[in-house]
């Protein structure tokens, strides 16, 4: 019962991860509601981030040009490399304010069973830049806390140790999430507290 | 930390209802990620939608050109118009597939503490549509069951059945949502739902 170019817009907001059919309805009611700026503005910004967006070509994160804002940020601390998965884990690490060095984007987690071998990620490149001799003293592994994640966190801690013996590896902490109750959390995780607790 | 081009499409997606900076940014990565018809697909969309998408000249609601679509069907029952605030209210009508007739699109209701008169709304073009010697034999409010739908679906009433005696004038029946207790119904609901009993 919508105009076809609303039906259109309709099917495309669908595809949006968690949109469904009622919420893009919703969504594009709103986009013909709204301003017409605010309209062609999200449309204008969706073109240009696919034109102007690419990877840094140090660490594979989301830049515009050479080097992601990260990398070509001074005031960072180049002695340390935190070793994510995805563009996107950047941002919740970042979120926490507790880290200051740089990263370094993996571009997946290795999972033999999906084909995905040390060669499909950026492991090459992580080890050129923390080859002996360089600034790097300690690189923190912030894979997911997830079977291949995990895998990939063992895999990069020994080829790490081999290639540059000097450089501290550390790994994420697994604990209770803050705030939770003992009584709801998975036997997994609360053996994993158990085993990393610290002195307080 | 995020590029500028990124940083603007997470800004413009916050403006959407119901999205967060959070899910903005998984918007935005998911957006990056995926192949770039999909994402060009969106913006061009967009544009074309607001290029296009209209009122329709007789009943207000979206269409492309000079009549929606359900007005160009010539399948519709010409005899009933359903009378909504809002475009977007007839896609839930629609849905049930217990209408067929025309719609009547207000563009609001009747709210004098925000201002909002007869004339504000598309009232007169309503009056126009029903006049004796045309040939709607039913008009069905379906103006939200809040205090201004309410308040609409009086006005009307009066107004058609001062302009069109032999029209008969309907308003959606209030009571129970289909599927829910008894127990948790407020007493307003429940009220009214016991002065609509029917007979089975």
């Amino acid at each position: 019962m919508l105009p076809p170019s609303a039906e259109r817009l309709v099917t495309e907001l669908e595809r949006l991860p968690g949109v469904g059919r009622r919420t893009a309805q919703r969504l594009a009611f709103h986009l013909l509601r709204v301003p017409e700026p605010e309209a062609l503005g999200l449309a204008e910004a969706l073109r240009d981030v696919r034109e102007k967006v690419t990877f840094c070509t140090v660490c594979f994160s989301l830049a515009e040009g050479d080097r992601c804002v990260i990398c070509q940020d001074t005031r960072r601390d180049l002695s340390q490399i935190c070793v994510v998965e995805t563009p996107s884990d950047v941002v919740p690490i970042e979120r926490t304010a507790s880290y200051r060095g740089l990263y370094h984007v993996l571009g997946g987690a290795l999972s033999p069973i999906d084909g995905v071998d040390p060669e499909d990620l950026h492991v090459a490149e992580l080890l050129g830049r923390v080859d002996n001799g360089t600034a790097i003293s300690e690189v923190v592994i912030a894979t997911n806390a997830t079977t291949t994640g995990e895998a990939t966190a063992l895999y990069l801690a020994d080829a790490l140790r081999e290639r540059a013996p000097d450089v501290v590896v550390t790994r994420l902490a697994s604990g209770l999430p803050v705030g939770s109750d003992l009584e709801y959390a998975d036997e997994i995780t609360l053996g994993r507290a158990l085993r990393g607790r610290q002195a307080i």
